[in-house]
């Protein structure tokens, strides 16, 4: 089926568009009041995760009362190392731990590479409901953390504050953790090709974590196994291309270096000013961002003035996706994330050519 | 009394030293067994910052153990919001928290700029009986918060994940942000000044949170402030030039609008290559860091490898003082610490004209 609305899969391409597109990241979550029923009736938020018909019916639920640009497949970045075997499980209050991190070489050699069909096929299952169910409104995301990420959580055994154990591995023992990150990056690849033939329009890898990094480190660490993840998907499926996008939280300093990882499209946090941004990088990738998603706290009309200043940061022509500079909070009222899609609506479209001309 | 070792502020105002000076943020503290006997002995932590006695003494105990080039007051932030009456008071395992936040108007105007000799005496005492007890040694560091650093706690009541408080007010009502911001800058200012008179001979400003804000609001609401705070001190006492450094941890896409605030150095994080950030901002201040704090965690061998890293990075000449990129990890083993010193000593002096010459 044809995409009706394929504004975000030309953005990410650097194509015209009549007006910048817009999605959000956690746009299904928890600040939505149907989300938290759909939420409550699971149980816990990985029976919602692995029940295909009730991942695909809160992936929707934004779509119902705003128009966005896209939809992304609801689920966990951790369904990977789940998935390896490590016991996923979420205290309340607290994130993700896992039962079994991995600490030791053995522990790295017992990992196995997940059969995206088999132990993550109710990921896959989702990403093929959620595509049907659309029937070409706008375009499926699927995503997944980056390996360094993925590695931070499967080392620590949950989430950091400082990172000592992974850190720890990294300055004293760098060859384990590349064979960990080897892993990983090898499941990752398998596990977003088998997305994109489940369905997946385009790809975004999460790298939460490569902020935390040295410059070196983040190169060593971070970059290069986002790399080989992205080396090894299929740019195009079906006649047409699949664009990725990378980001990096906190990588603001490390954009010409992020480059090298080879997506089509770089996100950026709220920390960075996205003129100066694309300045730096904007003729080689597109640009994702960049609100900061606390503006949301803030009124309709402070929310459309900032929205304001970030299209005319970026300025004219092609190349931008907006979104948060990260997740929508989960306390933010449902009627200012509508208030900052429709700000985008209304004042992107001075910015575009191709408003003027009806191209698209 | 003349300083027998001024290595520190040499390097802080770019004049020849010998080799570089190193100091460790946070080097009295946790990691250290004699400071959790004195932090026992005292029944708590504002106890302790509360007496003069045992201040200093945890104040001098890593000199004991380490050459360093510089000793820092023993104290807390969060003195200043304590002594504006907010009921500073700790939780095990949770932060600081205040009793009563300041959320509105009526609260920012009933807030007191705090005498620094009465309210916060105990810290001038602290700061007269250090400088006494060092007897010219090395040069004492005073300190304290940023504006924007204090007010995020004073807003938000404690640590904060998302500064939903303070973004919101921040968004919605700048002009009373504005105004809180103006009157912690005013107590900041004297407090420091206070703190140079009762003896400290450098002045650190921790600007912990600049670096959550996106780069307009930093300057308006961030730095800003910084440089209200630097204008006001006293940049000459007893004869002698008391350098500032400033700080803003996650500052590094920021460094050339950062040198408005004025201070003599700037503080980086372990997230900028420091060559780059020298050859970005090098020629106008000096700068101190940057090894991120987790290296600690490594052999004594990788800590060498790390710290001679950095040294070359920053290359020959003045105007480096060597640190950590954040404060040192309550986990870390002393010797650690002390490999980090030992090769600072070893490795750096070859960078340094001054080593040749005899100069100093």
């Amino acid at each position: 089926m044809e995409l009706k609305n394929d504004r975000l899969i030309r953005a990410l391409l650097r194509q015209p568009v009549d007006r910048t597109p817009v999605w959000m990241m956690r746009q299904a979550g928890r600040y939505l009041p149907e989300y938290r029923r759909v939420r409550a009736e699971a149980g816990s938020f990985m029976n919602l995760c692995r029940n295909p018909e009730l991942a695909c019916e809160v992936t929707l639920q934004p779509l119902e009362r705003f128009p966005l640009d896209a939809a992304i497949l609801f689920s966990d970045i951790l369904t990977i190392p789940d998935a390896m075997g490590l016991g996923l499980y979420f205290e309340d209050g607290e994130g993700p731990k896992f039962e079994r991190p991995v600490r030791s070489a053995a522990d790295i050699d017992a990992l196995p590479v997940p059969d995206p069909h088999a132990a993550l096929g109710y990921v896959m299952d989702a990403v093929a409901l959620i595509r049907r169910e659309l029937q070409g409104r706008v375009p499926l995301i699927g995503f997944s953390g980056s390996p360094w990420t993925l590695a931070t959580y499967m080392v620590e055994g949950g989430s950091s504050k400082n990172y000592s154990r992974i850190k720890g591995l990294l300055y004293e023992q760098p060859e384990l953790l590349h064979k960990l990150l080897g892993k990983i990056a090898e499941a990752v690849a398998v596990y977003l090709n088998a997305q994109i033939e489940s369905g997946a329009q385009a790809i975004m890898i999460f790298d939460t974590w490569g902020g935390v990094l040295t410059p070196t480190a983040y190169q060593e660490f971070s970059l290069r196994y986002a790399k080989q993840v992205i080396d090894r998907l299929q740019r195009e499926y079906d006649g047409r291309r699949v664009p990725v996008t990378f980001f990096t939280k906190g990588g603001g300093l490390w954009l010409e270096t992020m480059l090298e990882a080879g997506s089509d499209a770089i996100g950026l946090d709220w920390t960075v000013n996205i003129g100066n941004a694309r300045a730096r990088i904007g003729d080689r990738v597109a640009l994702q961002g960049n609100l900061d998603p606390s503006v949301l706290y803030a009124s309709p009309e402070t929310i459309r003035a900032e929205v304001g200043r970030i299209l005319a940061d970026f300025g004219e022509g092609e190349g931008h996706v907006f979104n948060l500079g990260h997740g929508i909070h989960p306390e933010v009222d449902p009627a200012h994330a509508a208030a900052m899609i429709e700000a985008v609506h209304e004042l992107s479209p001075r910015y575009h050519k191709a408003s003027e001309n009806g191209a698209g």
